[in-house]
């Protein structure tokens, strides 16, 4: 039986930050950089938290986000050696839910509706791997957490860290070739 | 820590036998018997399937159907004693993820976001209980499974049955008892 691999959505596979900072220039003409954003807690990093707040929360802000570079690849080829669950804390955001379902309906087309999760707490979703930006959930999985690199996270000193998704392919490689030996 | 208990929405805490006769009558005049649906697997029972199952995929199906009787209640009062999920194989059906939100958020308001799950495959959601009435769902979880009662279900020789809320105080209140003692 294959392993499970879950993954998360925003900033694994969906390009969040650059989005944010996009909506955030045409809505309010101040354009910040991707630099501002390192070792802040998301939303504060903006010159308004509450303004960028109202944004994430508005009709279209998840389904026309672009994909990570790498992933929509990566997630193919990794589907050929692991059991992929999808998994987004979706549940935070009532208007992101039919729009995040229909974002992978595009962008992953190869992923069942059986394989997707929207929840809030990931720590009763159990899976062999978990590739998370967040420690609240990493922190609490029962698998192995993987930490992909936010601009949020970039000071954060635990768990295994991958930097984007070639460093994905490459550490499973490793481990599948340990695995088969 | 409590322990996490985990229910499913469809026939467990949404009437949504009633709720379909109730509309398939309502769309093409026929109205079919509860007793109908006894022991066949759902849509089935109806005399056309294919126009029973354009009911389930419309707007507003899952969004107005009624709580099961007792189910509200008694599960203020479990969240007492359990950690409780809400855990619904929603994802087959795009146009339910908003109206199951909102569905909970006004009959079990009493329920945080981060504690709602809607998924399709439920085996890596983990909890110590799930009380479902699909095999499909029971048979795969490594929690203690209890089958609730469906027309769809009478036949099921199974798992632990409960046939109403009142059964499940029933026997979770043994439960109880027994682990304090």
């Amino acid at each position: 039986m294959k392993k499970t691999l879950a993954i998360d959505m925003d900033n694994v596979i969906v390009e969040i930050e650059t989005n944010w900072i996009d909506l955030y220039e045409k809505s309010y003409g101040v354009r910040i950089d991707k630099a501002d954003l390192l070792g802040k807690p998301e939303e504060a990093a903006f010159p308004d938290p509450e303004a960028a707040w109202e944004l994430i929360i508005k009709p279209g802000f998840f389904r026309y986000a672009p994909p990570i570079d790498g992933a929509v690849e990566a997630i193919r080829e990794l589907q050929k050696h692991f059991e992929i669950y999808i998994v987004s804390a979706a549940m935070e955001f009532p208007n992101s839910l039919r729009e995040k379902h229909d974002w992978l309906a595009e962008h992953l087309p190869f992923i069942s509706w059986k394989n997707i999760i929207f929840c809030g707490d990931k720590s009763v979703v159990v899976t062999d791997y978990l590739i998370d930006d967040h420690l609240k959930n990493l922190d609490f999985t029962k698998g192995t957490p993987i930490l992909f690199t936010a601009s949020h996270n970039v000071n954060v000193q635990k768990h295994t860290r991958v930097n984007n998704w070639q460093e994905v392919l490459d550490l499973f490689s490793k481990d599948l070739v340990e695995q088969n030996n």
